[in-house]
């Protein structure tokens, strides 16, 4: 595995483990207002999705419609928005974020400016359901390479 | 090919076409400020990308690559992005964007606020090469379903 330093993605998880797969990672990441905010992290440093192998953004892209699937299933969004960006960290990672009509940024993207606060009732609802989430994640993404 | 009522990418192509598949077509967005900013539109009127079969997904994605390889071989951007978002048009689109270091948001997203004002005559280089670029999409794509 080719560490480069200084990446931020290198040197620790980016959030809160939930698979760990020999190529890639699922962690929770914690951004205020989007309680559902999941990151596929590629494990190898890799800049651009493009550089991988076809086999293995396969394999990525499978990780990806997993979470996005898991979202849907046990959180019934408005809406799941899947981006790699890397402008700033550009090691691959792919953000995968369950989105709410009532949430602070809803319709816009969540690096948008906010247009409301976000009811904290519904966002604790959406936190409760994050263990069960992440179980049936677990329970669906160690069968992936 | 099922059309919903209303959805502005199954009335309008979304954009000036590039590329036209059976399965997708490629646009050219006019986002200011992003003078390399494509569209991958799927033409069916799919919420999600997980709603698609493994097989069009694996074609969906062989498209978005495309983009992101040409993007990277005939601009040399400081970073490609990728996403489906859908929160205000959920019929499934990947902005494919090529990014600079100097471009009015980088590295925020291109959804966040500007930072700076883009520098004319670098648009005006990156505009320039739009033609060879598609010359180059066009012979790529046509290979694929």
């Amino acid at each position: 595995m080719t560490k480069v330093a200084g990446c931020p993605l290198c040197d620790a998880a980016g959030g809160r483990v939930v698979v760990q797969a020999p190529k890639w990672r699922l962690v929770h990441a914690e951004e205020a207002g989007f309680p559902a905010f999941y990151r596929v992290v590629w494990q190898e440093h890799v800049r651009e999705f493009s550089q991988l192998s076809a086999a293995d953004r396969s394999d990525c892209m499978d990780v990806v419609v997993a979470v996005e699937q898991a979202l849907i299933a046990q959180l019934q969004p408005a809406k799941v928005n899947v981006a790699s960006l890397g402008n700033a960290v550009p090691h691959l990672h792919w953000h995968v974020v369950a989105r709410f009509a009532w949430d602070s940024h809803f319709p816009g993207a969540v690096w948008a400016p906010a247009q409301r606060d976000a009811d904290p009732a519904r966002l604790a609802e959406v936190v409760a359901q994050l263990p069960t989430l992440e179980d049936r994640l677990r329970r669906g993404l160690t069968r992936t390479p």
